[in-house]
């Protein structure tokens, strides 16, 4: 059922994006909801963890994930260079941790000191306690897509942790908000 | 704030999983909360389109997405080796066009006969009308990752449709269902 009036658009050469250009589709991404997770790996001894909101469920056969990290950060190079990591679906009542580790001033030394988890049986990285669903992945690929790094990995352990069997409440993210699924 | 104590895992060889370990994952994979939208593109002269979940801001420098879609299905072929396709965001009202291009039984003809749209301004791909944004890309690289195919564009059009600004109404998928969020 087409409507053939021009929609207004705001065009864009990808090859010289302007400042304009770039604040517009920021404003407009902004309108895609997500759920909120941890991604955790380990470096040296000491657990990386940061919130986010760009991965996804890619396959199941065998099943497989992605995560985008912007390359140039602590958590982008950990995990990209990491032979696993983790991914902790958050609930509703994670927004605090979720602000804690969406910061960018948050500490190297005692990041998870303040944050209740245990640790995923393949990769030792951080699983988020209350976590919906967590997922333990060795990485299978690493692409890089603009300023991004897009991890690829496979799961080699999952599971829920106890108090999160039935919980209907994911943690999303939307227009610069945290939100809670309407029942 | 470790907590030592093991935790539950259900683990997999990737290499050889099990029917048990992919309806495992399958189940844990359906906590994670998504936007719902559409992605479309044109071939041989026809509208080919299906609703996504699996979608991504990357980058914005340049404004940067991808998309992963199952590699043997008619929309994952068009959208891979077409030059130029469109996501666009579903607004809590568009349930009913959200089931009918999740469907794998729907037509190859007359697909959007009765779908209200308009015509991105360089792909030509559908823009479902009352999007809550629309971004029409520019296919930069295709991702074989196991089942899918991750494909990446930058963004060469973008804007929202005319009565959905301010919308605050996301269509959101999580657990099986479409939800809305809480206000």
């Amino acid at each position: 059922m087409e409507n053939t009036e021009a929609l207004t658009a705001h065009r864009i050469d990808p090859d010289a994006p302007e400042q304009d250009d770039i604040d517009t589709y920021r404003l407009l991404a902004e309108d895609i909801a997500s759920g909120a997770a941890v991604v955790a790996t380990r470096r040296y001894g000491r657990d990386i963890a940061a919130t986010v909101t760009g991965f996804l469920d890619v396959s199941y056969d065998p099943p497989t994930m992605l995560v985008s990290l912007y390359g140039d950060g602590r958590i982008g190079e950990a995990v990209s260079e990491s032979e696993g990591w983790t991914l902790s679906l958050l609930n509703g009542d994670h927004r605090g941790i979720a602000n804690w580790l969406a910061s960018p001033a948050n500490p190297v030394h005692g990041l998870l000191s303040q944050v209740p988890f245990r640790r995923a049986p393949v990769s030792g990285a951080a699983v988020i306690e209350g976590a919906i669903s967590w997922f333990d992945l060795r990485t299978t690929a690493v692409h890089e897509v603009a300023t991004h790094l897009v991890v690829v990995g496979e799961v080699v352990a999952m599971g829920t942790t106890d108090d999160s069997v039935g919980s209907n409440d994911p943690l999303i993210h939307f227009s610069r908000e945290y939100r809670h699924l309407r029942r």
